[in-house]
């Protein structure tokens, strides 16, 4: 396995904590070569669907091999599965949630090949792994230890059945298309889930518009 | 042309949507020994006159040879050009929409060189190029090819006319001079076009301050 | 002195106006190999007390000799002493206003060695210093000489009392025993001055909490 030493973080810490450095030095403690790139930490908390979509949208401009870290992790503590992931040519660690749902979309859509590994081996973690806070004691470290170069089968159990998130899709309606938002970003513009092809149906006829009946 | 691997990234993007990490992403993925330092990500939306203040304050700390990226954009889709230049020993990649005003006027003011390329060479861009994000396409690619090594001559055709901001400057009045706010920061400090002669013009009576009247 | 490169920054900053990049363009003017982690720069502005909760919080996960700088500093220009310290294996620079006092505490408990340096030698500082910010002339200037190499003794003179915050804590009541908020981290968590033993001591009755007699 190539060494990589790219990796990024996107998760829902927000900034002033000094959370998001923690993962930093712990990564840096492990792999001290490696170059981390913040992604987002304002991830609306516990938004599992707003970081699938930061994900999807960002993460394919990284080089192969970049490892990407993610946690928005409204289930740790429970029995939700710590994971690293190959989606393409780009790693990912975080859980089990959902949150790399698009990007699987996405990839068996290219017919790209995934791997899935549960996160099961304690010698690659921190030595006491809190309840609470497994983006340090897990996600972290696993992630430092691919950037060193330890294979992705070295972390865990194989599986094939990772958790995936009921993306919303546009419904045909009589009038046209309902659709949803999915996102709205830092300038106010709404990501919805209306394509084009949504569009062209309705021509030539002109397109209208209606939110919430208005 | 010295190569040079430092960077920094000023733009309106805000910190949520991960776009800022894509800006990384794609350097990354064109020379992958960059360090990018990021100066602001919450330049106030499209206004122009705030990247300059702060692309004016910060940049000149940096290294010589380091480049700078920005991307305050409200024109991007129009006929502005995309541009790279050289201001003394630093490089700016950019709109050419005014933001390197005070900095050109500073460099001038030194006796120091400059020069002012339109990015006109695809071969440096991402392969697809969108109208919205030259960011993403244009200019975070051409400051990693130059961080690589390319010769800014490369990288589109010089021209010498890059469009200025007029900056408010301090007015003499009756009772003394009339000046603007440039910039509120993070602590609430006002910055104002007002200078120490201003000040000294005014003495030895006291100096009397009027914010609107009051 | 093992030279090492891994820094990181804490400070009142905000993230709009590009100063925390302009820490960074000093530093890698200085050492251009350096690499640098943003702990916060949203500390409440000029709360000491909440820098130093997260200054204990984070720093330890870094790489041992990581140099650490914070910049939470409502004495700048007074007579507070400029500060470099060594605590255990990591170094810290700032100003000498009680931001180490967790640190400080937990090294003496663990009978770690702490030293204390008052930054006093002008070669290492940037060639002017203005008043008002010494993040920039003089912290930021001394981490990144400490990070190329120079010796924390050669920055200054050594000194033992440097500034100790009254730090909160619980209190015995009749009725139990009686805390204060720490801390109120990004999630809305409030992190308070009770440990288990406190509540173990209430046991085996039930824990009842109350906030502000509610």
């Amino acid at each position: 396995m190539p060494m990589n030493l790219w990796l990024t973080l996107t998760t829902d810490f927000g900034l002033k904590d000094g959370t998001v450095g923690i993962l930093k030095g712990v990564i840096w403690s492990i792999c001290p070569q490696a170059r981390i790139a913040d992604i987002s930490h304002t991830i609306r908390p516990q938004d599992i669907l707003e970081a699938a979509f930061v994900l999807a949208r960002a993460t394919p401009y990284f080089p192969a091999n970049t490892i990407h870290v993610f946690v928005v992790d409204p289930g740790v503590g429970t029995a939700r599965r710590p994971m690293a992931a190959r989606i393409g040519e780009a790693y990912y660690v975080g859980p089990d949630n959902g949150a790399l749902t698009l990007l699987l979309e996405r990839a068996e859509g290219a017919g790209q090949a995934c791997e899935f590994v549960h996160l099961t081996r304690p010698a690659y973690w921190l030595p006491e792994v809190s309840r609470v806070f497994h983006g340090r004691d897990i996600f972290a470290p696993c992630a430092a230890h691919l950037a060193r170069g330890v294979a992705l089968s070295e972390l865990g159990e194989p599986f094939s059945d990772p958790v995936r998130l009921p993306i919303p899709k546009a419904q045909p309606t009589r009038q046209g298309w309902l659709g949803q938002v999915l996102y709205v970003d830092w300038f106010g513009n709404l990501v919805v889930n209306l394509r084009s092809e949504h569009l062209t149906a309705c021509l030539p006829d002109a397109v209208r518009v209606r939110i919430k009946g208005n």
